[in-house]
């Protein structure tokens, strides 16, 4: 284990300490849960409850919350964003070892860089590429004409079809299936005719997408996720979406096919957007909202219902299905009092 | 990579040529993109402003577009289904190798046709049947007494539990698990206690499953779909579910225990279906939707609320929740006002 | 395939038998399928309609219903826990061969007790710890320093990342994934930076996780799930969530980092809960509901509007954009009636 004194987490991350430099920090926990020997951090501040009670050594904040921290403070405008430094500090990632394991099954034509790593039972069609420092853990399927960016980290059972290109420090977490058939059905007098889907899957730099996501392949053109975009878990990404840089999307939203996502958009958990839209740059969409239409403008956008007790909202519930008729009566009532004054 | 001329597409199509029939036709591309040797395609009216200055050789269409059109058309009534053919034309999957990998294990008992063709790592249980043609791609697991009908493709990664009947010409893509036990608890003094899921699932012909997406085995009875159903990725579908023929489902859909669902439906991304309903035949429901009750007559069914800017939304949210005072003050009013009268 | 005289299951489940005690029972199905050898039961009263005309021999029900049933009847005031003990007798799993499959790749230092079954190319890190009786179907990959518990049961496919612990008689089925990496990014200038994720994940005794389920590890401290947690398929749980002992949550709920769900809750599928919430014990949330804030009391919640027929929706949920026009409507009219009156 790393061991850091506090002047040196503090020269690290270029911010103002109080309190005692020569502490030793030998690891980095949440306020309730850490010891003496650890550093602790708050950013939201329904935790600042426990900044009285912290065992932490010190404790990584905003200035507004030093007074009521009483042991030693790391001060900062963006807490957050040190915490995630310091974390990196003390992360262990499991070991990596060089090399294609006897067991994998490498395709014809493979370029595989020397320092990159194949695990066991992996499986790589022809002519795919795997940069320097690549990792692709165990049981990974890389189809045909793939290429995977330096220091990109595929963990287990990742699956790639043919013609994915991935870029340079790309994180892809286990079950994420990339490539996939789009979902392009076309009626016919014998049922659903299959489009055949021609366009690959193209994954910028920096990019990190999480366990069970899937991101199908273009009908014709590609689909296109840009660099810095971060993915959760379980999203769908439909054929031929564009999902513009810094973009972060948050576990189990869909995507319907065709639609372009501005940069730096933040979408809520359980989003749906629909196909064919264009969303504006910098738009935030809060958890569980549906999107039909495209957004235009920068900005907040909401949807849903909150929840009530059952017996509430069964009664608003109907309501909502009577609403055209409340307007009706409102409406009577305005013409009637216009008529009494 | 194959070439047509236009004359050899309409012929194929069986469409009307209006334009230069000997153009040399080698891909096809969206309208935006298409180079002057490719054929294009209209369908979602959205993408007519491109008909103007598409570089495409020629542009299949219906008739009311062939006029803003300046390049060869090829005329129909489906434009989508006559690019669905093109494109089959031009797709190239990745070239399959027949025979067993050595790498596979298989159990005891297993029929497997001479023209399948069995990818590296898949391991198939006692008593599997591969039929004539049909693709198991690298990773996938079979369990025992699986039929996989002729022609049929599982992409890499597949799961299929014990006792699944495959059709034929089904397609299914990485991720899917068929056959997972159902979600069955009963409540007893100890906790949960597990129901054995005892049926099995049976897909029929020409079906097709995204990516990721799940079917759980029946519980007693079989979980059911029909042929020529299309799945979209991450869709849930629980135990002893029935799905009627041609039904098109999109992307990360969940329905619960023992519904039915009719012939010809199509349902939205992200809808949710509850258990033991019965949908009737050519239902259509939008994305988002969730349906708590049986649906006995064709027809569009929505349901969620329209995305606002956040500060509009919870305003109107709130109100939301106060539905049922608004009616109230309706009401009281109402009686007011024909006192006065 | 086992046979149970009625006397025989009337002792077991510890239930009266009204009917013929020495007839024999050789499987268990629904009531419209049952032959006349096999048992049957009811519990949903929508399939009270099968009673009359069930060729079952016998059905297990509840004191209400024997007089709508002409067959011999088994009377418990829980059907569904009696069905669920009848179903594991005639339940047959696929066979298990103890012992480690010679395509396994096995780490350093793991330590496997002899009655476990490790199936075909599955691949453990070093320090794997595999417990007595446990199972691990083929292509399972599990992480360094995992634990595996005793009678646990791996489907195939399934995913551990590294430090993840699994208590005993715990079902894993295929496609889950544990242990992946929460989503922590934090802004910089220079776009997100990662937050590793540097706890793990803890699964009690006696869990159940559907297909395709994805548990992230903690940030700091572990995410943990109780005793008897039973989680249906494509759910998502994010890091540091805690779910108390024997909540149940249907299928495809998302569950936002940090959030704490109480003990014997019931989460209806597609459900939505937003990150650092306080879940009481008890509560009961119905299906597509969203949770934005932490609920303290027991009681059923739910939220979502009712699906209506296409043209009925957009008129009411237009108006649901115009509530707050509605009610300042509403008021005009009050204080205009108040000034009459």
């Amino acid at each position: 284990m790393p061991v850091f004194t506090l002047a040196e987490l503090a020269k690290i991350l270029n911010v103002e300490l109080q309190g005692i430099a020569s502490t030793e920090i030998t690891g980095i926990a949440a306020l309730q849960s850490a010891t003496p020997n650890q550093i602790s951090f708050l950013d939201n501040p329904r935790y600042a409850k426990y900044l009285d009670t912290t065992q932490a050594a010190a404790v990584i904040l905003a200035k507004q919350y030093v007074e009521l921290c009483p042991r030693s403070t790391l001060i900062t405008d963006n807490p957050y964003l040190a915490y995630a430094k310091v974390a990196s500090l003390f992360a262990q990632k499991p070991i990596v070892t060089q090399g294609i394991h006897p067991s994998a099954v490498i395709g014809e034509g493979c370029e595989i860089h020397a320092s990159a790593s194949i695990g066991a039972h992996c499986v790589l069609g022809n002519n795919v590429k795997i940069c320097a420092n690549a990792v692709i853990q165990p049981g990974c399927v890389i189809g045909e004409n793939c290429t995977i960016g330096e220091e990109s980290y595929l963990w287990a059972k990742v699956v790639l079809y043919h013609q994915v290109k991935i870029g340079a420090r790309v994180i892809l977490h286990s079950g994420v299936v990339l490539g996939s058939d789009g979902f392009g059905n076309a009626q016919s007098n014998q049922g659903w005719q299959k489009v055949p889907q021609l366009g690959g899957v193209i994954i910028g730099n920096d990019v990190e997408i999480g366990a069970n996501t899937t991101v199908d392949r273009g009908a014709l053109d590609n689909t296109i996720i840009e660099d810095g975009v971060k993915l959760d878990n379980q999203i769908q990404v439909g054929h031929n979406v564009v999902i513009g840089k810094h973009t972060a999307i948050a576990g189990c939203v869909a995507i319907a096919g065709s639609t372009k996502i501005g940069k730096y958009c933040l979408i809520g958990g359980g989003a749906c957007i629909a196909g064919h839209l264009d969303i504006a740059d910098n738009v935030v969409i809060t958890g569980m909202t549906g999107i039909p239409n495209s957004i235009s403008e920068p900005g907040i956008y909401s949807g849903g219902v909150p929840p009530l007790p059952n017996k509430a909202w069964r009664k608003n519930a109907i309501l909502f299905c009577r609403l055209d008729e409340l307007n009706r009566r409102i409406k009577q009532l305005e013409s009637k009092i216009v008529e009494t004054a």
